[in-house]
This record gives C-alpha cells, sequence and structure tokens, in this order.
C-alpha cells in the first residue's frame, strides 16, 4: 500500500532551442517514459516543452517546476504543475526532486543547475553541456544519456 | 498527447494529531483519489501522512513538498516527493499547487497556509480549522469536504 | 571589532492604507530610529514605506525585502533592498530577520506574516490588527507599540 | 530625506579556505568598506568570515545572508543578520542584493553563484576562480579587485 516510487529523470536546457536540441530533447522524453521513470524540468519552453512532449508521447508521467505562480506559464505537456512562485530559486527545487539529471547544452541557468547537481551528488549525464566536472558522464546519443540516468537513478535509491 | 491534468487537492493540517484527526484525513485522501483527483500535501507526518495513506489506499496519485532536502524525510504514502530546501516557504508552493485545499485544524502553520489560499483566491474547504473568512467553506464531513473542494477544483479550470 | 548587532524591528501592514495608518506606520519608523533599532519591511508602498520614511527621518537604518528581483521596485526610504525575487515567500525572511514585530491592521499577507510570527515565537505587538493569540501584545499608541517591541527585541538578545 | 544607497558589494567563495584566501577575503572587505561601500556575503565562515571581519575593521556595514533560519548561525562579523531559511536558494538572493561581485576561488557553490551573475547581468570581478565567461574582470590583486567592483557598482546606478 505504500508508494513505490518510480525513478525521477531531470532534463535541464535552454527555454528556446534549435530543432537539432529538441529533437534529441524528446528521445530523452520518450526513452524516461518508456522505461517506467518519470520526468522533472522546469515546465516552460524549448528543451522542456520538448522532453515533456516525448515523455507525453510514451504516456509518461511529466512534472514542471516553473518560476511563476500560474499554472497556465507551463507547456501542455506538463502533468503535475509545481507554480513555484520563487523565480530561478527553483532550478534547486528540480535538481533536488531528480534521482538523476540529463543536460543538454544551455547557458548560465543550465550552469547554476550542473553545478548545484555537482554540490548535491546528484548523477549527471550530459550531451555536450559545460565541462565543469570528472564526475560528469559525457554520452553523445540521447537515448543512451536517457538510459544511463535512470540506470544511475535506480543505483542511488 | 497533450497532458489531461487532473485537479490537485491539498491536503492541511498538523504534522502530529489525534487519531479522529488522523480518521479525517485518511478518509479526504480516500475520498481524492476515488475521485480521480490528486494529493498534494507537505509529505510529513499526522494529517499529512495520513491522507496520502488514504490516498493510496485508492490507488491514487500523492505529491509531497517537504521542507527539507531529504527525500528520506516523506512519509512512505508519498508517490512524488519535491524536496524544497526551503522550509518552511515550501507551505506557499503546497497551496499555489493545489487547485483547492481542505484545512483540518492546525495551530500556526496550518493559518498561515489558510491566510494564504485568502491571499490567492485558492477555494478552501475547513473541518473546524481556522476562521479567518467568510469565503471559506464550513463542512463538517470529511468525505463531503474532500467532494466540495473536488467540485470547486473543477470548476476554477 | 566583532558586530554590535542593533535589534532589529519588522513593521508589517498592508501595502495600500489610509492616512491614518501611514501616521501610524510614520510614527514607529520614527521611534525604531530614535530608540537605536533597525527596521526591516517589506520595501513596497503604504505602510512599509510609510514606517521607512518615519525611519530615515530620524536617521535610521531601513532594510526591505521585496518579492522582486528589481532595485526599483524599493521605496525611496530603503537604505539596504534585498531583491528576493522569491514573491510571496518573502514575508518569512522579514519575520525571521526581525527581533520583534509590529503589526498594523492588514489583510491576509499580514495575517500570514503574523502566524509565522507565532510559529517561531517572534515578539509581535498588534495595533488592532488579527486576533490570533493570546501572546501579541495589544497596544493603540503606535509609539508605545514601537517601545514594547524594542523592549521585547533587546529582551531576546 | 530619501536614502542615499550605497553600493552593495557581494563577496563569494569557499566556507572552508586556506589562510592566503582570508587574507585575499580580509583585505577586500577592508576595501570594500574603506571607499564606502557596504558589504553582503553568506555570512558563514571561510571567506564569508574574513571579508566581514576586513570589512568591520574599517567600520563598514555587513550583510549576511544565511541559508538557516538561526541568527546565531552567522559569524560575529555581519552586522545585518538575514536568517532566509531557503537553504542553498539563498546564494541567488546575495547575488541579486550585491551591485558587483567579487568571486575568490570555490568550489560548485561559487560557481553556481558566480553563472548567476552572468545570467542577471551583475559584473563580477574574479580572483582565479571559475572561467566561465569572458565578461568576468580578472584581477589577481585583491584590493584592486574591490576597488574595481565597487567601480563597476557605482556606474551601473
Amino acid at each position: 500500500m505504500s508508494s513505490k516510487r518510480a525513478p525521477i529523470i531531470g532534463v535541464i536546457g535552454p527555454g528556446q532551442c534549435s530543432g537539432k536540441l529538441k529533437i534529441q530533447a524528446e528521445q530523452i522524453g520518450q526513452t524516461i517514459a518508456a522505461e517506467g521513470a518519470m520526468l522533472v524540468c522546469g515546465g516552460l519552453g524549448g528543451v522542456m516543452e520538448a522532453a515533456a512532449r516525448g515523455a507525453k508521447e510514451k504516456d509518461g508521467t511529466t512534472i514542471g517546476i516553473i518560476p511563476g505562480d500560474k499554472k497556465s506559464d507551463a507547456n501542455k505537456y506538463i502533468d503535475i504543475v509545481i507554480p513555484s512562485g520563487i523565480g530561478e530559486a527553483r532550478n534547486l527545487l528540480i535538481i533536488r526532486t531528480a534521482d538523476a539529471v540529463v543536460a543538454l547544452p544551455g547557458m548560465y541557468g543550465t550552469l547554476s543547475e550542473m553545478a548545484f547537481c555537482m554540490k548535491t551528488n546528484t548523477p549527471l549525464v550530459s550531451l555536450q553541456a559545460w565541462d565543469i566536472s570528472d564526475k560528469i558522464i559525457r554520452l553523445d546519443d540521447p537515448i543512451k544519456a536517457a538510459k544511463e540516468a535512470i540506470r544511475l537513478a535506480r543505483e542511488r535509491k
């Protein structure tokens, strides 16, 4: 009767991005859902939206922790919207909620999230995002990256 | 393919409480799940644990936004643990995440959450909790209270 | 060489208010500064601005913890602007920063702050604000209220 | 009668550090105070304590935004303790409160703060800290670094 918590995988990256990055994010989202994990992200556009869309295509569960206080700010692929109302500080909640994280190349928001992964010993798989630690697992294939994150999340539990 | 968001009902009340309150909270949780809504709460003990247990008994989905940064702080009936790490400020996230709230009699934490419901126009059903506004719907039966909160949540969307 | 921390008095109340309340807030601010204490408030308009203006008239130090992330949101009587960027959650920081609090009659934001004072055992003096606890000290004169808050703040240290 | 806001300089770096770093941080704090600016930091040990001590040696004003909710966690050179109670999320408040920042070499907490400076266009002077942007001003001398940060803070206003 107690909860069997599915692993939660965070996907981080820019809120506006190229088509190539969107395709990668979508594949990551699909893989997360297909493997029985849940997705957490920042709930807005770009990589966040593409990853959530991918997860919904495979019937997954998507959590979006948004900076503002209006649920309508979230993209339409988010099942559970957490309107944090605490602005950028919500980035820390995304990382804490994730059992492992996949990073796509982003700017300073992504960098601060990656730094926070390192600080909190959250397993981090990177597809050509910032190079700030040897502990980051670098992969080029989005599907392999998502699978590796799920493996690390399960191992951690 | 986009998400059909189920209503999310917040349950607030003391982290330590009498057996009577636990039974009420459990019935509220059961009703929320049986009616196809999701539960959000503070993820710890007392009313929060009883409500989450009730929801899991009826196969519902439970979200716990906890004050600390360790998932292990959450009670075992929480499916999705959000380790906010922002302490009491997480109370505001519970209210913002909820589409409607049921309050059980608690102390000042509960009062501040009820005040925040009023401030954000979040529908609030109370079982003998603080009397701070005419906008609060007062009911004595936990099952009716949960159903009324769900009705208000659906109406709001 | 180490810091001699002056007591910090919080002043809470509505962001829009009548002339009568502004006069009271200004007198409270004046008294805080005249007695060698510092003022902390939410940094915006109404009671917050009047109290800060009062403090500056007596050459005091004013701290404003604002909800947004732009210093320009603060009123012009604030010396030290803390742009929290965490919205309403900043209310908790005001109470934690204060060694004692004076409340003027406000709505639900004020109520949640008063509730948080009670939760954290922060001494609270009220000028006809919400009646939620016997621990609140009720006074009608703003100058006496400010002096009592300063006394309680000094006693606490 | 309105406030003449002094520039506020943030000093960031590790909470535990070598004697060399402490000396640099102390010189930075001294310079900030000697030049009429205020210091904001994380309020704890290491670089934060040394910088605050330096500022107090020159009769400056020191603000410490600490992660926890107890004022006693702050080091003894902090005049104004903001007990945020929001954990690591308080790093963002330090950066938002600062008009310019000096970074000393730290780990991932420092990195996330530097990333947040870049995200918010906060002028950043670095003494051999993380190299994440061409916009960071690199200097080797702590006194020059502090003076440059103050110059940038004044220019920004």
